[in-house]
């Protein structure tokens, strides 16, 4: 059985024998019996198996190193050391072996060294709680806007045409690079397999406005893509975001959704994850889990970009990049913000011209309806907007900020056919968890993360 | 409010006074009074707004045109006509004009000709279902897996390691076509963001191996993509897989997961999107109800590759292919037999030369631990197979048939460290959709389809 159940009915379980298949963490063997610590990854908690020279393969059962798969058949009972119950073994087989030479073994690994065994380190405490809990947050997030009748949609990977720009994306080609068809002395691209240039996309969201404006409230929760050269803790060119786009729902109310949706998620963790953020709290940030406590009962602090920099100017702080009305904010700034008001903080109205030119202006002409979401020790945690509705305003922005409007006629009609005020955010995956577990590397809270010249395994 | 809610409610909110927003999909207005088909997206009922002239904007609102976004302040009442309840307006507001050209206007509209009108075919009835039933299949999946303690892993897009073979993949690139950096007559790969040439994934197979030895069970749930030149109803470029892998488990129980999923999600879906299955039973697929409710009650059919190829020679049909004991069923062989069983049919223990290089070879040394789940009228819906779990088996195995070592060097491993028998499977989530929903092209279940030539959007 897994894990799981069994700690789950442990006390049902006293006395009874049952069957665990799973993997050797840890092993200490004395003369006549032994400890192992014995792990299946489908729950953070180890079981302490017990076993003695009663079994007929005692001395085999010795020699078995860490990392090995075994069988263990044995009773539940209570321990007499400091676990509740351990299992006495009744049989232990192995079913795979480990030599000595693995490189998982139970003692303190840097997590620089984990980096280089991305395909083992999931074996270890800290990765089985991040994934774990990762895991469980996209489960959440499921579980918030499916009950919320949101529809969740596949918007494509493959893309013409794209929000963010293509000088940040990723080409995509099924032609041979040392053997290019040319016409006319350039790249013949009408012979790929899409007769046009195609990229990996930076976002869903043109498209998530199409389906919400047949479905009212919609999400997507998909893999984007930047080819960014950067090489920082918060960056990698791989990355799943969650962006919601909701139909008939203004700024305001596009706070309220978010914050309502952060706080699920927040206490589906502290309530699946109990023992994956203790051992955060213990192991990666002390005091993650009073953190995470407090952002439940909070209420979010909102405030213009205008007042922002407002503090900022008045703030006691000698400043690398100096606050402007203009301008966007500094991670510094970021920082000071959310220790200034110890808590999340929804920062809006920006000033237009360093926002996306898909975003409502205000009646100001200067700002337009953006917010960002800033949190405590993980920064922009989401960023949204209400989305221009009107198809004059829209076609003069776009054009104004030099977007090709030829590829985005489509996005630009969904004004004419019934169109809307609406809104939609998004919110990087690996950000969240960032800020769930504690971890301050964007390199270990993905799988196989991929940055600037690291694309191992 | 959601008229989902509404529906849901709709009895307790007999009398009272509600608004809804969302748009006009049919009008029909007399000269006194007017109907006005209402629906919001959130469900696939509609309601009727029922009008007259003691509105002060009664004509505006007998102007509105289908499509047109409306906010509807009104009183649920009982219908006098065939419908339980419909809504007396108090008042309608127009939130977004929809002008006369149209296009989805209320007829029957070709299924090519909403291909071709991608961002706007969701506003109609039959999208409206499949996108829906889509989107709780997702979710039923999910909720699934991870009630059985699996562990949802984001394996990597973009990959230089993939099991289908880099022939079949994409590539990635931020080079210039036009001005690619060369090196002793060729393109210099060193200079690509990740210093090599990248691929975007076939499937996380491999990845999500790694990580079954770690959490022991563990699925993926995300794009994946082929290069396949190829223009049929059931092939596209990009689509959704779900791969779920299991540690210590072999082929039958295996079997056994891929059934009880299957039944869920058809379960799942037959309670949450009755009203969209009625309408594909009506519309798309007569008798789709009762093939889904037969699914949930019946015994899958297990069969060996052998014994189909049996049935298959017995058939007193002239085959197009002929079954032969060392060759892949075709697509009129995998018609036949689910016909012959009339249900979902496991094929088994399948030739090993036409199998992948990391499926575990039976004793009889002619066939390996694979095995297909064939659905009646959407043929494949699953392919998974029991790994080689032996180190030296598998490196026989991968060299025999041209695997790069060195490039998979990690994967191989996998089997030195804690090694287990284990199984996985992949499921074509489009082919779920289709065999759910009775829609017989691809391009018809994906949102914004990408097929060879066919990237709009």
């Amino acid at each position: 059985m897994d894990l799981k159940d069994l700690f789950r009915s442990i006390k049902d379980l006293e006395n009874k024998e049952v069957t665990v298949r799973g993997w050797i963490r840890n092993h200490r063997d004395q003369k006549t019996f032994g400890f192992i610590d014995f792990s299946d990854g489908t729950c953070g908690e180890h079981l302490q198996v017990v076993y003695d020279d009663t079994l007929k393969n005692f001395s085999e059962i010795q020699k078995m190193l860490v990392g090995c798969a075994i069988e263990v058949n044995g009773v539940i009972v209570k321990s007499s050391g400091n676990q509740d119950y351990e299992m006495k073994a009744v049989e232990i087989k192995v079913l795979g072996n480990c030599p000595e030479d693995y490189p998982i073994q139970p003692k303190r690994h840097t997590r620089e060294f984990l980096r280089e065994q991305a395909y083992l380190r999931p074996r270890t405490n800290l990765f089985q709680a991040v994934f774990r809990i990762r895991s469980v947050a996209a489960s959440a997030i499921h579980e918030y806007f499916q009950s919320h009748n949101y529809v969740y949609v596949h918007t494509p990977l493959i893309t013409t045409t794209d929000c963010e720009g293509s000088d940040q994306m990723f080409k995509l080609t099924t032609l041979d690079f040392n053997n290019l068809p040319m016409i006319d002395g350039k790249v013949d691209m009408t012979k790929d397999l899409f007769s046009k240039t195609s990229y990996i996309t930076g976002s869903g969201q043109l498209h998530g406005e199409a389906f919400a404006m047949a479905f009212k409230k919609i999400y997507t929760f998909g893999p984007t893509f930047r080819t960014e050269n950067s090489n920082t803790k918060t960056h990698a060119n791989e990355f799943w975001m969650i962006e919601p786009e909701i139909a008939f729902c203004d700024l305001e109310e596009l706070m309220n959704i978010e914050e309502e949706m952060l706080k699920y998620v927040v206490k589906t963790i502290l309530d699946r994850c109990s023992g994956e953020i203790d051992f955060c709290d213990q192991f990666v940030e002390k005091g993650l889990k009073d953190k995470l406590t407090k952002l439940i009962n909070s209420e979010f602090v909102r405030i213009t970009h205008r007042d922002v920099v407002d503090i900022l100017k008045k703030a006691d702080v000698k400043w690398e990049f100096e606050p402007d009305y203009l301008e966007d904010i500094a991670k510094e700034h970021e920082r000071y913000i959310t220790e200034y008001f110890n808590g999340p903080v929804f920062i809006t109205n920006w000033p237009k011209d360093i926002k996306a030119w898909y975003m409502k202006e205000n009646s100001d002409g200067k700002t337009v309806a953006a917010v960002d979401l800033e949190v405590p020790g993980a920064g922009e945690l989401m960023g949204g907007s209400q989305r221009e509705e009107d198809y004059d305003t829209i076609i003069k922005r776009a054009t104004s900020m030099g977007v090709d409007l030829a590829v985005v006629d489509w996005y630009l009609n969904l004004r004419k056919y019934g169109g809307c005020v609406h809104s939609g955010f998004g919110m990087g995956f690996e950000r969240l968890i960032m800020y769930l577990t504690g971890v301050d590397n964007i390199r270990d809270v993905i799988p196989f993360p991929r940055t600037p010249g690291n694309c191992e395994y």
